[in-house]
């Protein structure tokens, strides 16, 4: 399995504590990671076929506070399709003239949807399928960039169908917003004022978040499983779809 | 305007040289770099809206030797748009499962084109807004990847259109080959056995890649100007095109 790390905030903000911890689970996700930092409409994408550890990609992206509103992070251990850089998560495609991030953690059995429209897979993973699926059928429902409340609508339509052939926890993100699902193994945690320090789970690294914080600061995070020990991180409900934006929970 | 650089080679090769070339010209293109590297059918993309002097992305690309067989690379300075992330070339689409990575130097006037297809540009520049039409015509002129010689037949009728509104000199490439187009400055060299040694035009740097190379290699640059003073660039003719595969020029 992969983990996943999200991040939606009010103000652009690094992920370097968030992504240390994520890559100290490299060891065994040796397959590959990428990220994905919208910068409004923009978009830097790194992935790489090589693991968290040993990437020269990721240890710029660990040395480098690139902020970010909407962040998007995989790393993966391959279960299906080969270690290819092809095959590695986040994928990104272009629809209304914004690009959408995709990533996701889990394994579809015999999910093979029929692609008629104008996304195709580039690799071999039911994760890329399930991707081209969703935002050929976004843009069925939708003329145009849909409002977050309405895209959240047909999202909570279309997110049973794959999830039904397996295991479906997956982030999304256009820059507007942060949507989550999860099906097995999800969690968010909001930071907010009075901000505290927080102690990575995996590794002996702490941080006070007050010291680089102002008190409007919003910040949520999405996880596989909780990144620190010593913070209220929520589990996500079998098939529960939670949407962020600017660093708060809106209705989904 | 920008400077362009491509490269097409029967053998994964790195950039680092001809890159450390361009980069010497970014003090006056100070408006965001980029540069994609197919490997087979996956590609890695980086860009930012910081100059090639100053962005640790591109101290990143300069130090590691990431080695691809087609790659396109781009220093800008602003003409049309504005200094953002998402106006940052080249830019990336994806079409019948391929991606497809577009950049341009010159300047477009009054090129409005309808755009009824599924590409949309992302940001405001003239570049973006011309690869987006020809991605969608493209799309309508073939149902799945044409053969290298059917693209560069679709390509010889649909290139003049945006050529006829300024300066249309472009590298475009989907990982089999790379197509170029020059209306006013581009150039091309091909390195192969023999190898002997170049010397960037602008920097006091040299590189002899007899020792770098084996006698079947075959690596072909692009590049608005040339970039060494001691090999034999040759200039393309107004409204030319000329397609790159495995190193070799091909019948375009």
């Amino acid at each position: 399995m992969c983990q996943l790390l999200g991040m939606n905030a009010n103000t652009p903000t690094d992920v370097m504590f968030s992504f240390a911890g994520l890559a100290t689970r490299a060891d065994e996700h040796k397959d590959g990671f990428g990220i994905a930092f919208f910068e409004d409409r923009g978009l830097r994408h790194f992935i790489d076929n090589q693991g968290a550890r040993c990437s020269p990609v990721a240890e710029m992206v660990q040395r480098y506070p690139i902020r970010s509103d909407n962040v998007i992070a995989h790393i993966r251990k391959a279960t299906q399709g080969r270690v290819t850089l092809e095959n590695s998560h986040p994928f990104v495609r272009e629809l209304w003239g914004r690009y959408w991030v995709f990533a996701h953690n889990g394994d579809l059995k015999d999910f093979a949807p029929r692609l008629h429209g104008a996304f195709r897979p580039v690799g071999d993973t039911d994760s890329e399928r399930a991707f081209c699926w969703l935002m050929q059928e976004l843009a069925k429902a939708h003329a145009s960039v849909p409002s977050i409340g309405e895209l959240s609508a047909t999202l909570r339509e279309l997110l049973p169908r794959p999830a039904a052939h397996g295991t479906f926890n997956v982030l999304l993100s256009n820059g507007q917003a942060l949507w989550a699902h999860g099906t097995t193994a999800l969690h968010s945690l909001q930071r907010r004022h009075p901000f505290g320090a927080a102690t990575l789970a995996d590794a002996d690294l702490s941080v006070d978040f007050a010291a680089l914080t102002t008190p409007r600061d919003r910040v949520t995070l999405v996880a596989t499983e909780p990144l620190t020990s010593d913070e209220a991180w929520e589990a996500f409900a079998p098939g529960e779809l939670r949407v962020f934006r600017g660093g708060e929970r809106v209705a989904a």
